[in-house]
């Protein structure tokens, strides 16, 4: 929704801002590096949840489809114009009937599964509603969450079912290396990220050897997908936080915090001098109560507190939060003062967590500097 | 919205339940407790933000208005026909419009500060736009978070000039002990309760001694207001996340995990039978980032898992959570085996804190059982 032109300081806040040139220059960063590779991106969009977003994820081309986390986002997207879609959380029973109605709408939605008993159920389902879903099968090549073991018989096993039964099509094998989000230097990010690519290269090799078909190879993490140093059988690239980047990211070394492109805008709306405190009216309804960098090198406690052009502060966190108040101070004691911010002073909040932080809000306020170009919609639920 | 009579297993999860017999339980008792202490509750409506939830607070009896945390929630309920209303977060600047608009409407909104800074400019605005606000100065009485303390010369500055001056009205004084979050027995529960009392009266007689109006003296959190003994000269109590309660609650004492109305219904997805984890299709997004026992004596880490019909499992959590995944598991070492939990099987999980649980959500699915009784809608944002 296009706004009159207007700046930040007439925005209510909190509101969440996302600066256009970093989201652009974070897009854009992935693009490019996909391109180098021959690789090929599907998106997650669980972060942004935004048409408006996924406009400029397009614009950066050398992707295919996306990545949901809900059947929600599904929806969202599918009504938006998107039609090939992963939804990348095994599926349960009661799910399968939005599935299909997604799918009979003309949706091209792809779901994954873990094991035999829920190989059986999408089977049964689709046997008896005459539907055939396209399945992949989850790999747990980190020991983070989620799937099979690619080297183990419970794959195959899983395989055979799905292929040897109407109902289900099998496309392949699809993992998720969530242990990347802890590995704090580059030569960790591509031992996983090899190891994530390696494993699902060795599954898809297993379901070929035992004349089971997978097309697709499906991997991926922010941190991952730019790590990965080659891409070879390799037919898509998940990743998702990288377009906003947060806290979290910066500090693992993925980005810088320059590159955040989202912030929440606040107001000071009061002081306890002697504690050295500034309130704000951001508490963690606003930046969420994901506290990511906890255990990091460095806490970040609810967030780093830049003045209103985005420019950190020195030595400044928002180090507690209650619902609609954010307690600001130094992060690191020191005897320098804290600077003047006279009440109703905007700040820019950096924060831990790009999708618990976004997931607070409707709309994204997009600004290029202190000008507001644009409101964009963001969906959530589930 | 009256829902054609169902029951959860044809719910979507993860979804948010409400059981409609605790509600009526918890609001009962403290309406109760006003009544036999003479005193008069303004809820607080930040926990559920819904009118319906509220229009079961209203048959509670023993209250006069609400108190919000957003001007966003005092325009809902203004809306939805609740006038009276007392908005709890130090205003700012950039907020003061909104307020206008609100009164300008019919609206009695009542609004807070804690500083001259904020009295100057409150009062500037009233005079320009021929407006008079109604101000309650905010205390410290706990040294919690925001407020002046009750016995200094601040206090007294600040109502002078609200006082003296056109465009805003003193109506007096109001408190909140959020320190007694962290209040674990009735004895330390009493204490604060008594501090926030005495500490508010001795404001309001420093207040009438210095020749200012204070009619109002609004006091009060969930703790304190089940704790406090005797109410002479306090004109409200405010207290809001006891119509829900939550682990946290139920963690200090201030109720039993039985009370606790709200939890969300999650499936059954996966397993790492090797770890011992059970796999669910709700994660942090729908428990919220909250984990407000971590600090407390038992840490129940994501949320207690309770069977489909709301029974505590014994020694089960949610052990830890990813966006849309919750892995569930044993809270402590233990020989039992876990219960055998078919994918599909629902889960009641209890959340930590009912604020930010409540707040992932678009409306409540009421419970009376396994019946699906209504579905309420509640608000959010700002």
């Amino acid at each position: 929704m296009p706004l009159h032109p207007t700046t930040i300081s007439r925005l209510p806040t909190p509101c969440l801002l996302l600066d256009i040139h970093k989201l652009e220059a974070n897009i854009q960063r992935l693009s490019e590096r996909m391109a180098k590779l021959g690789g090929i991106l599907r998106p997650h969009v669980k972060t942004h949840k935004s048409i408006d977003v996924m406009r400029k994820v397009l614009a950066g081309g050398n992707l295919k489809g996306i990545t949901v986390s809900t059947l929600h986002e599904a929806n969202y997207f599918f009504k938006n114009g998107v039609a090939d879609i992963l939804y990348a959380v095994s599926i349960a029973p009661n799910k399968l009937e939005q599935v299909h109605q997604l799918m009979a709408s003309g949706c091209d939605l792809k779901i994954i599964l873990d094991s035999l008993q829920a190989a059986q159920f999408v089977i049964q389902y689709g046997k008896v509603h005459a539907i055939t879903f396209k399945v992949l099968i989850e790999l747990d090549t980190d020991d983070h969450r989620s799937g099979v073991k690619p080297e183990g018989s419970e794959l195959i096993d899983i395989a055979k079912v799905i292929d040897e039964n109407e109902g289900a099509e099998l496309l392949g094998v699809m993992t998720h290396a969530g242990e990347s989000y802890a590995c704090n230097t580059p030569e960790s990010r591509l031992n996983i990220a090899r190891q994530e690519r390696d494993r699902s290269l060795h599954a898809a090799q297993q379901l070929k050897q035992a004349k089971l078909p997978c097309p697709v190879v499906s991997i991926g993490s922010t941190p991952t997908a730019f790590a990965i140093d080659e891409l070879n059988g390799i037919t898509e690239v998940r990743a998702g936080v990288y377009t906003f980047f947060d806290l979290v990211m910066a500090g693992i070394g993925v980005c810088k915090q320059d590159n955040i492109a989202l912030s929440v805008l606040s107001s000071v709306i009061g002081y306890q001098h002697e504690k050295g405190w500034v309130i704000t009216d951001s508490g963690w309804m606003s930046l969420s109560r994901d506290r990511g960098t906890s255990n990091q090198a460095i806490d970040y406690k609810y967030g780093v507190v830049c003045d209103a052009e985005g420019q950190p502060i020195k030595n400044l966190v928002v180090s507690n939060a209650n619902q609609e108040h954010g307690i600001v101070s130094k992060h690191f004691p020191s005897d320098e003062p804290l600077p003047d911010l006279p009440i109703g002073s905007l700040l820019r909040i950096l924060p831990n967590h790009a999708c618990s932080t976004s997931s607070q809000y409707e709309h994204y306020y997009v600004v290029d500097g202190d000008q507001v170009i644009g409101q964009w919609q963001r969906t959530s639920g589930w």
